[in-house]
């Protein structure tokens, strides 16, 4: 990758998203596509690795707050435990991989890589969970698991094994359960609002897109650039029916013997992906500071004889902002010249980048340049750690405010059938309407504009919604009901759905 | 886990170690054993997950300050890129768990789930290698790898799924690739001697038991209070076999296209196995504070009238500590007695506990237990900073001594093959002897007795020894030539050889 013509982008991320978004994966060194033999599978690199540890240090820092701990289960599970999830919930079959062979011996049972968790994590809560001193049990682990399904691979979107972390908690009581399940779905917002730059929307899967066996399954959705919703993250509340299946039960404060109400909360790599691109440009990566592994690249310009001037004053420099707790790179190295280096760094997504050249110590000062924008600024040097924070904090929101932006721009509404199909396919992005619940009325617009129903608001459910810190806006309520008209049959509507487009 | 009768442990550390050992981990809450149907695989909870993590955050740190960067690589392997590998290595065949469907489909070419990443890094690592300013290449992962091999599980020590890192470099030369080996290999021992309180010997595995391709295996040994030896971490000189086999290859300064020369080096939970097997007891579990989830446990004693104050003063106590990072726990319940907690919190390990009742409060004072001796002091209130740290220290030194001692008083030497076996069936420990270099030696002690040659003291190779931080009493020489004879066969010795039964 230290070849000169390897280094521009060539793609367009408005008229080719699709290959500007997996050369800027690949030209930014943050993935590479796993072996031939193995389609849907990645190979993450260190750039990108970098993001995924800052994101779980974010998140797990969170959990850990709330009561969550960090746990290890079996990456296989047989699959007369998959079979008696299956009594309930339709299984993960279509998506499995099994292992048949251990060393040279077929195994009497086959084992599931794992798709997920419920099945084995469930029956060992039954036997920890005695009394009601037991709950609540809030486990998490940060592992990988396989989905057979996807074909054509896109790094972090859509890959056959994938990052997450898996959250599983039992609880004595169905209020219990659903704070729990809004607790998580705020983490996860506030990791794509306050971490990401990515503002959200939250609401819930409709009825037959739930998680197979649960009562309400929660999401927050990111609109990306191109007028496609992204699932950021989902958390369920289960209900009862895998604490049933399981038998997770516990003696009560009455002593009387009652069924655990159990949730799952997922968020994978994805993340990512919607992070890579929702910023970016056709100059490469652009990342929020928040992200960055180099928050900020100091570039030396020096001639021969100012040289040493030059890279003395930025190395003061570089080590005030070190000692202050800010990710900086002092890039001096002799081989490459500036215009090199300017490409590099963008290509890379540094979000600030300092330029210091003879002007610029001889008139203690320092040119700043803002990733996103190229806006520049000549600052004193004096002042560098107060500025330098600044500075970084107005790139976060002028991502921030740009995806905000398209966010907004990008919520419609549409009361009948044509109108629906002909704002998705014109504009994209999320059109609200009313809905009558059914689920045929979803296949309808599925068949005709591959747009499916990616959300509907909460309903007016006071346990749901409170638990929020991101009232307002972007938690919808529901608009509609029995006086309006399903916007695909006509009937009576039930609700409100957001229909888009989605990955 | 909470009733009475659970607490206690039943079994003998001196009579019984292995149900001895077993109840340890379950009763402290450390792992349980995995489903039925899939012996060797075990389910760590949160306590056991919390050391994990504790010595991850310990060796991450150190990986990252010398130049690791971590990354992902897919959990399979394709079974023609372990043939590739086969080229020059005895495969991992036996050993190896295969996917062979994926959903309702039969794959094409069976996956192998990864027994160790070699065979898929090298051929990234081939890609990503052009010139010698790519080098040194140092990659890391932290995941879990399957072996399937053990069917008498032994939670940590003996598992078919195990967590652990797996370092994959490559060099310029042979030189740095052997200062690579002995750094990581430093780091290992930094692990057990200053965060694990267990003293390590240094040196390398013979001939015939090295990593399969490999120039060198070179490993930390520790003792076990049984007498059995734990290979507590393998850090390899691969030498250019993989460089070879798959292409990795660089142009020099001198524009020459050369082959380079790589490593890894690898670490698993099994040290956890070593740590709670070294220092725990017939009370249960013992940790160092280095590692413990809590360093302190408060246990209150109090009278009805006297409920208040001693809550109030221990909060007081308590608050300070943890502002000043130190991981200290309040056991304020009320449906306990003190007793039960005693028990409790010995059980579990945490390292220091202060006493506080109605005497306390009025003398302000605190009455301070040591974990592994019951050793107790009483302390001024005004200094609880200070010496709460002098405490810690004190179990640490404690913990340490034991095991040093254990180790110091463990090496013995035989000249001849009656003396080896016999020394090596009273006392076990480590006995080291003259050896020929030839297997068949190894096998014929094997055969007799089940011990073997852990290790062989490194040969003095400056580049070897002169990386080690530790050089002195743990890092052996050889002290054995062709003037002293086998201790097996009686022909020349070659080396100094290590024979211990081991883990
Ligand atoms: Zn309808
Ligand atoms: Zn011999």
């Amino acid at each position: 990758m230290s070849d000169e013509q390897d280094l521009g982008i060539t793609e367009s991320k408005e008229y080719s998203p699709g290959d500007w978004y997996a050369e800027v994966v690949q030209k930014a060194e943050l993935a590479s596509y796993g072996p031939e033999a193995m389609g849907g599978f990645i190979v993450v690199r260190p750039r990108g690795y970098a993001l995924w540890e800052s994101l779980q240090e974010h998140l797990d820092t969170w959990f850990k707050q709330t009561g969550a701990e960090n746990a290890s289960f079996p990456m296989f599970i047989p699959e007369s435990y998959l079979e008696r999830e299956k009594d309930i919930v339709e299984g993960f079959d279509p998506e499995v991989a099994w292992v048949t062979h251990g060393g040279y011996e077929e195994l009497e049972e086959r084992l599931a890589v794992r798709p997920t968790s419920e099945s084995i994590i469930a029956p060992y809560m039954a036997k920890w969970v005695r009394s009601h001193r037991d709950l609540p049990l809030r486990l998490n682990q940060w592992n990988s698991v396989v989905r057979w399904e996807a074909t054509d691979t896109k790094p972090f979107f859509r890959t056959r094994e994938f990052l997450w972390q898996e959250g599983h908690t039992a609880h004595a009581s169905d209020e219990e359960a659903w704070a729990e399940t809004t607790l998580r779905l705020d983490q996860y917002q506030r990791l794509y609002e306050d971490v990401l730059g990515i503002p959200v929307l939250r609401g819930q899967k409709p009825e037959h897109d739930k998680f197979p066996g649960a009562k309400a399954t929660t999401t927050v959705e990111a609109l990306m650039p191109d007028g496609k919703s992204v699932q950021g993250g989902t958390s369920h509340h289960l209900g009862q029916s895998f604490a049933e299946a399981f038998d997770i039960t516990f003696a009560d404060e009455d002593e009387v013997e009652r069924t655990a109400h159990t949730t799952s909360w997922g968020l994978s790599w994805r993340a990512l992906g919607a992070l890579i691109m929702t910023h970016s440009d056709d100059q490469g990566l652009v990342l929020p500071p928040t992200m960055a592994p180099e928050q900020v690249v100091i570039v030396p310009i020096w001639q021969e004889d100012t040289k040493e001037d030059v890279l003395q004053y930025s190395s003061e420099i570089a080590a005030e902002l070190e000692s202050s707790g800010v990710r900086v790179h002092l890039d001096d190295r002799d081989e490459r010249n500036p215009g090199f280096k300017f490409n590099e760094w963008e290509l890379k997504g540094v979000p600030v980048r300092f330029e210091i050249g003879p002007n610029e110590v001889e008139d203690e000062e320092v040119t700043v340049v803002h990733r996103p924008d190229g806006e520049n600024t000549v600052e004193d040097r004096a002042g560098v750690l107060e500025w330098t924070a600044e500075h970084l904090d107005a790139v976060y929101d002028k991502l921030y405010d740009a995806a905000y932006e398209n966010l907004t721009e990008n919520v419609r509404e549409a009361s009948d059938r044509a109108d629906l199909l002909g704002t998705l396919g014109q504009h994209k992005g999320y059109v609200k309407a009313p809905w009558c619940g059914d689920e045929a009325c979803e296949g309808e617009i599925k068949d005709q504009i591959h747009a499916e129903i990616v959300m509907v608001p909460f309903e007016d459910d006071a346990v749901a919604r409170t638990a929020s810190e991101f009232e307002g806006e972007r938690v919808p309520e529901p608009e509609h009901g029995p006086e309006d008209d399903c916007v695909v049959c006509g009937e009576d509507a039930a609700t409100t759905a957001f229909f888009a487009k989605s990955y």
